[in-house]
């Protein structure tokens, strides 16, 4: 009790909460939450609410027996990015080839040429208006990679963007350097010395710039091999940042095995995973990231294997994968309906893979992705009979209130 | 000239329309279109608009070079019912059988079981909140069947709320009675006399009743026969109603070819069509509404033959096919995007689809559909860069404003 602080902000009272504590739902009916400093001060059943809280309460919402969970946690993003691919996407539909399709400057080069030549504001203002989006339907926490400069200077430029939208978005985002993304045209025919500059040169400065959180490799065929991957990773550890890596999604280069031992935050995609490297997952609860949306856009057939993540106890996460090329989902219910349907993952999984194991492949599962006292006031209040409904309404967000770090930034319920 | 309303209630400028007229975007930049009495009063390029029109206009809007599309037409829905499946759904991901679903009451019947015991009242407010979200993602027409009563009192029960809900909703909706979804309990084992009873008892009545304009049948081996779906037909066509067709979405009964050639609005499914009878389809010029939301959701494998509809040039539509079991898809641009990716349709067939091809399956094409002179002022304007966008960006409806019958209904862009 006298851990209670002197005021609380906000009382949530007449809730259904989905906690996603314990790794399940864990819920509590009949729920009360209170929020202090940014923070959970205190959750559990209303009729144990204590009565200090009830007299310090600056607020009281009545959630009219709604069901609140936190706030979704979108831990792989690529939401960054100049141009549009839309056109590409349509000049498939009406029957080019790829080589057509390459030939007009289509493909991921057409987002790198046009986002190093996007200004910082044209950049930000078309990033803002998706983070807004997200932010309205569910989502407070959300990763985001640079990755389509493939140069010192637009890769800063785009941390730099996400840095200004961390700072003036209500959502929480972490920033990831993703400069072995691809190989840029200027380092045609030779990966290893891109992946020296990488070290070399833009690493230090990214770490310099101080917003980076992490550093993400594209680890295939059609990108960078498992050795240059691991120097990258053994470059980034050395400077203290995190690993994550974009693994298994063609075919199988065990870079999952080594990113895991390294100790790396998340593998991701991980269609092609073996069992071998997924007991190195396992033994280092590596979090397997999910992106049920890249898998539908790309009309692939092999799934992840969810059963033996489930059987070894990986942790599993999901995201949108939000990118212009393969993955232009725009919605975390969406996702969690392709994770259900696509992916045999169950309602409860989905759902902790959008919230707290979303957030542990951030490393932020002590501050972020359950109702747990000393947590992050990061919640929505959803209009839905039941928390499965966020994964069986396909194309439905029913959005009734959403808190980040203790401030309502949207109200539905009360307005 | 002569024939110009003497007041133009909203004048729309600066804008980009996508007509949708001529089988075709058929696109006019830099377009105004002027609306008076619920109607389009004038649309083409701006510089050729009549100065008479400028005098008259009570309002204008500057759409800041925004596209205009005609509102959405969802021309097959089951969108009035009572209860949920999401819970089904749950069960089934959590591994439980058909048969441990069914024991529990699962399938259509508990939707029929709930739909019986609900109050006209709690059906309404259900399907109402579902109207108005559709209504908030540019849907400005839509279609809703009975189908969950299979019984008179029940039919006539939701076709009392479809009609409610069109009287109170902003937006336009056709019913349609469906009494012959699926064999109520009470007629196990003889659906012919079941099928006796739709045409002596509840066709009349629902004839009396006056608001379904159309009646519907699911003819599939699990539901009724070709012969039982003829007589219930020819029944309805002698009470001057409009028929449609539930066919060829599991097997082949060559339904399709009947209803065709007994002039229905539309053929809805069709995974399993014959060459044979899509030809008929074809000098019917009958309708394939295309349900890709029941595929993604059933995981089907059977793909409708988009080809040779297109081959034939049959008019294809896209609807969400709304209903709690196999499509609780609560998104037209889903559907969109799933027509694209799921069935191959081209972005400009996915559209056209949801927008004039929904309206010649609901028999008004000739009020809806398209934005040309004389039809209804049934509009939305989007905040996106190309049409092709609202087929591309999954999980994302960027309604900036909807107009329905010449009123503002929801207001982003100017508010």
């Amino acid at each position: 009790m006298t851990s209670l602080p002197e005021t609380i902000d906000t009382l949530l009272i007449n809730c259904r909460a989905g906690t996603m504590a314990k790794e399940a739902l864990s819920p509590i009916e009949k729920a009360a939450i209170a929020v202090a400093k940014g923070k959970i001060a205190w959750i559990g059943r209303q009729k144990d609410l204590p009565e200090k809280i009830l007299d310090r309460s600056l607020k009281t919402i009545d959630c009219q027996n709604r069901w609140i969970l936190p706030g979704f946690v979108d831990c792989h993003t690529h939401l960054v990015f100049g141009g549009s691919r839309s056109n590409e996407f349509e000049m498939r539909l009406n029957g080019a080839t790829y080589e057509e399709i390459s030939n007009q400057g289509g493909g991921i080069i057409s987002t790198v040429t046009a986002t190093r030549k996007a200004s910082r504001e044209a950049l930000y203002n078309a990033a803002e208006k998706r983070v807004t989006h997200f932010l309205h339907h569910g989502i407070t926490c959300l990763e985001i990679k640079s990755g389509y400069g493939l140069d010192l200077e637009t890769e800063l430029k785009m941390l730099d963007v996400i840095a200004r939208l961390n700072n003036n978005s209500p959502v929480h985002i972490e920033a990831t350097f993703l400069g072995a993304h691809s190989l840029p045209p200027e380092f045609k025919d030779d990966a290893d010395r891109y992946i020296d500059h990488i070290i070399h040169d833009m690493l230090p400065a990214v770490k310099q710039q101080g917003i980076a959180t992490a550093v993400d490799v594209f680890c295939e065929k059609i990108a960078f091999s498992l050795e240059q991957t691991q120097k990258v990773f053994i470059a980034a550890r050395k400077l203290g940042l995190n690993i994550k890596l974009h693994a298994e999604q063609l075919s199988d280069t065990s870079a999952a095995a080594m990113a895991a031992q390294l100790g790396a935050l998340s593998c991701d995609h991980l269609e092609y995973l073996s069992v071998p490297s997924a007991q190195k997952m396992a033994e280092n609860q590596t979090v397997a990231v999910l992106l049920p949306g890249a898998f539908y856009y790309l009309k692939e057939t092999q799934k992840p294997h969810v059963k033996l993540f489930r059987d070894l106890n990986i942790p599993m996460a999901v995201a949108t994968d939000l990118n212009p090329g393969s993955s232009p989902v725009h919605s975390m219910t969406l996702v969690l309906n392709m994770a259900c349907l696509l992916f045999d993952m169950t309602c409860q999984e989905a759902l902790l893979g959008a919230t707290i194991n979303g957030a542990r492949a951030l490393g932020l599962d002590n501050e972020k992705g359950s109702l747990e006292t000393g947590k992050h006031a990061d919640l929505v209040i959803w209009d839905i009979d039941r928390p499965g409904d966020l994964c069986y309404l396909a194309g439905w967000s029913p959005v009734d209130l959403v808190m980040t770090h203790g401030n309502i930034v949207l109200d539905h319920l009360t307005h």
